[in-house]
């Protein structure tokens, strides 16, 4: 029998799975801090939900796990996130603004890749209801402050897809080539100005004119003064935003670099875009990205128009830029090993649960083993101490508390070591 | 398009959501105070291994959601924690004891009644590797603790296995009529012993005579100074060690309660096994249940045998035992509302953002509502401050923070309030 996982699925073994509960724990806290609240939505959906034409799409339709109950009733695994958001929001009477984060894993049956997976977790919040770009500003704050809670340090790019069909408008290229040129533009970082020139031709049937004059223009979009002159009514308001978004970011104190070319794949995106990055290191992915999407939610209830902006966190890539960091956690996070010698079990647990009392997480020897298995258990799990309660030390009421890097030992009195633990 | 969760499968809306993640974290607050590490497995497993004849079984398989990948490959959705663990057990190398815990949905596609569900969340806590009684007062304790964290009065009942078939041997219950006797005898507090001799005679074979003898033996096994004259081999090691477990947990200062119609379906126990219930209340089922099963792990992976004790939490009866209770939990735990009046937005901005720093959950207007509007939100939200930031205000350095219970105003420093709201 193969005792892996499913190909494309995973196994975290304690160590890992450590890390990553930690992790979800910090993102979690600074979303309550800033007033997002959890949903949970269950990992099967029907498939109309799924399939819906405002839903993930034919692409994403094509990687979806499909199942049948036996009540005949066809059934998907979730491919993301948002559709259930938009679900649940059309379903039930929400108080609006609706902010709301998920952590939770979806499933694609597409190729795999290094990075890429079958099985994944995804770790969304979104703001529902928000035309301004408070909406914006508050999620780009969490995000700065998420990442510098787990340790990343991180700049954020921004950019409005507004004005990028502006600049696209501005070029001249015609719409139904606007597309595919948008596509070629967002790797503009990763195969340079020459080669987006090059795809354009080859892939998106842009003349060679049309694509130099796209470069001229993105070329010299680096920043709001030339972008303020541009007469384009899309590439206005997307300017029009953007500043206001800065200016809002700014009281928040926190930075971001506008990217004129910033697209964000084919997404259903209809304002501002952004990504999230490492500054330093090996990892060239965003670790996090998202954007304004203000017709999704409204077309899924077939109501009103509900403005929305999310992001949408990588965790399998921000582990990734842990470990590079060196990041690393022990699977158990107990502060001390107890283990007794002779006869004096029971009041070795009595003193392990005084501990415990106190808040001091303990690992206590369940296997009667002998001295030295027990140091080498301790060892081996990486926990800081070990305590030896044997018939001497009940006398003195004093325990031997042996640091297991030095491989000092002192003697402390119950009291003594839960001040000494803690 | 029908816009609820499929048939058997949740949503949890924020308010109930947050307080499932809350009770999850208390949890495995307590399972890491114990020692016990996080073990994470997915969702998809190969049909194989869920269908291998040391797993869950026929029954259970006729209730597994199962669906092919793209490539062909035969996979099921989880219906258990413990078919994942033996895998990954006998997949990998561990160091023993392995004490893990898992909180992740499963799922059955099986009749729906009240309280069962085709989606749900299983908390499962086992330690493999230990053979003596130290595993299950541990896990007891653990239990014990584990409630007490959430606010629930629990009784946990004991029994074993091996007692209970000495039992029934004693009363010359036939081998082959054994599993249906216990099945009986398991209703004992559900129907009393006149029902369980009625059913044994009715449903599972027995003569009138024998189930007689039967209750007569239960009838008098209420306690240790009767079990430990019982002959039979099997009593006598389930005396032995129920008398051990019972002594440990006396060291933990834990109560509990020998039951000696105890035995938990037909499940794979091989020794003790425990249930926890409510001590007050309406609710009768068990809240969590478990005990050792020495054969499992070991058969998965056909190399040594493995002794193993787990428990595994009821998720959903618990939220239905603490709502019981009026536990309810806001879904934003947001202390204070923020909002500007007139043209203080940025400077609002930079007040939440300290406060924020300072730890304090902040929900702030992105709306730019009216003063009335935003109490309105502040009050449906249950939040219990609401703090004003107008141009007075900012000139005076004295901010509005209003007690939306009570509707009392006060002025405080942007210090003051850090303090305040902490």
């Amino acid at each position: 029998m193969d005792l892996n996982a499913p190909r494309g699925a995973r196994d975290f073994l304690p160590e890992e799975a450590a890390l990553r509960e930690s992790v979800a724990g910090k993102l979690k806290e600074v979303f309550r801090k800033y007033g997002f609240v959890p949903l949970e939505t269950p990992v099967m959906e029907n498939i109309d939900v799924l399939s819906s034409k405002f839903a993930g799409g034919e692409e994403i339709l094509k990687e979806t796990y499909a199942l049948t109950d036996q009540g005949g009733r066809k059934l998907g695994l979730r491919y993301d996130l948002t559709v259930p958001l938009c679900r649940v929001f059309a379903g039930n009477v929400m108080a609006k603004p609706f902010k709301r984060y998920q952590i939770a894993p979806v499933f694609r049956d597409g190729p795999l890749k290094k990075g890429r997976y079958r099985e994944f977790v995804q770790c969304d919040v979104d703001t529902l209801g928000v035309e301004g770009m408070d909406a914006e500003a508050e999620i780009l704050s969490m995000v700065k402050e998420a990442f510098s809670s787990i340790g990343l340090d991180v700049k954020i790019k921004v950019n409005s897809r507004l004005l990028l069909n502006g600049l696209l408008e501005e070029a001249g290229v015609e719409e139904n080539k606007q597309l595919g040129a948008l596509l070629s533009l967002d790797k503009l970082e990763k195969i340079g100005a020459e080669g987006v020139v090059a795809e354009m031709q080859r892939e998106r049937g842009l003349t060679k004119k049309q694509a130099e004059k796209v470069m001229g223009v993105f070329g010299k979009a680096d920043g709001f003064p030339y972008l303020e002159k541009i007469g384009n009514q899309n590439a206005q308001e997307g300017v029009k935003q953007l500043k206001e978004l800065f200016a809002l970011l700014k009281a928040y104190g926190v930075q971001a670099e506008l990217v004129p070319n910033l697209a964000r794949g084919l997404n259903y995106y209809t304002g501002t875009v952004f990504e999230v990055y490492l500054k330093k290191g090996e990892i060239s992915s965003s670790l996090a990205g998202g954007g304004r999407y203000d017709n999704l939610v409204g077309q899924f209830s077939g109501k009103e128009k509900v403005p929305a902006v999310g992001i949408s966190f990588g965790l399998d890539v921000i582990m990734e830029a842990l470990k590079d960091q060196g990041e690393r956690k022990n699977a158990s996070s107990a502060k001390v090993y107890v283990f007794a010698i002779g006869d004096t079990k029971k009041d070795c647990i009595k003193i392990v649960q005084e501990l415990r009392k106190a808040g001091i997480q303990c690992l206590l020897d369940l296997a009667d083993r002998g001295v030295s298995k027990n140091f080498a258990f301790a060892s081996k799990q990486s926990i800081p101490f070990a305590l030896i309660v044997g018939e001497k030390e009940l006398k003195e009421k004093k325990f031997t508390l042996r640091d297991m890097a030095s491989g000092k030992e002192r003697k402390l009195s119950v009291e003594e070591l839960k001040k000494e633990l803690k």
